[in-house]
């Protein structure tokens, strides 16, 4: 696919977040696409066979981590970035996609969710480790801090649309991850 | 209300819990508390007058911190009964309120979680307190681990929904607030 191509499908794929933040993943239509991103449904189905496959390719962009490990930047410049990006999306409802990932795994696709997890998680080990290689973070169990890291994160997501969060509660979770990473 | 009356409460309050961790807010009905407890529908209306009600009620049931501290019970002992509760929810996906608690806060409740969310959070910082008053924690900043503690517990239980979780999840979580409040 040229580049045009990529281009049309990181549009669909924008427009597409925001509905499923909005609707859950259930009540959101191919024809609800196509009205946002103004494609024909014939133009839509070129790049996409369904919500599904659109849902399931948000899910998967990733941080990328292992490039900047590769480069040899530094662990704390790497975690710091990753810290302020985490910041701004829980100060962000309305992009936040509880509702739909939950929908979406009510319809069984728990092996999905899986992988997404395994592959969040090795992520974070892996700067981890990188990090207390370089002797930036403190020698920490890094299964057990890269599971706090998560589903602190995702718990923080899923009552950020529930319940008005001032800016204290994501203030709390990079301070938090500070503490348990860097020495004094 | 008579002792009766209560237990009967009681066992209406049981019977949703189930429901509503199964179906969601939503799909459950005032019939299906009537079929799963074998009350009439007059029955149940004498105690409850709607599905929201008895909602309300379970979620403000609370762990009673209060009363321990009064007696001056060892805020670790105290610390690791909760714990010990928490571990036990975490596994237990069947148990998970998330999806009624989603649903319910869509239904524009937010001001009700927002008053479940902060009697929560002084009931943690009021034990984190009181432990560090003892010397038995650490002299953390209390806002920001009762945060963690809540949040990160929020997030274990909607995933526990979404994927499979090992004994390891619920492991790390109670490490790491061991972690954060004794002495080493």
């Amino acid at each position: 696919m040229g580049n045009k191509g990529e281009k049309t499908k990181e549009k669909i794929r924008q427009a597409a977040y925001l509905l499923f933040a909005q609707k859950g993943f259930k009540a959101v239509t191919m024809t609800d696409i196509c009205e946002r991103t103004g494609l024909s449904r014939g133009g839509l189905y070129r790049y996409y066979s369904g919500t599904e496959q659109i849902f399931s390719e948000i899910l998967s962009e990733e941080y990328v981590i292992a490039d900047r490990i590769e480069r040899q930047e530094s662990a704390k410049t790497i975690l710091e970035d990753m810290l302020e990006a985490i910041r701004h999306e829980i100060m962000d409802k309305e992009l936040s996609l509880s509702l739909a990932i939950y929908e979406y795994a009510n319809l069984g696709n728990e092996e999905f969710f899986t992988n997404i997890n395994d592959r969040a998680k090795k992520r974070w080990i892996n700067l981890l480790n990188y990090g207390i290689e370089t002797k930036e973070f403190k020698a920490v169990d890094t299964e057990q801090i890269s599971d706090l890291i998560l589903y602190y994160y995702q718990g923080l997501r899923m009552w950020s649309r529930v319940i008005s969060f001032d800016e204290q509660a994501a203030e709390h979770y990079v301070k938090s991850v500070r503490q348990l990473l860097f020495r004094e």
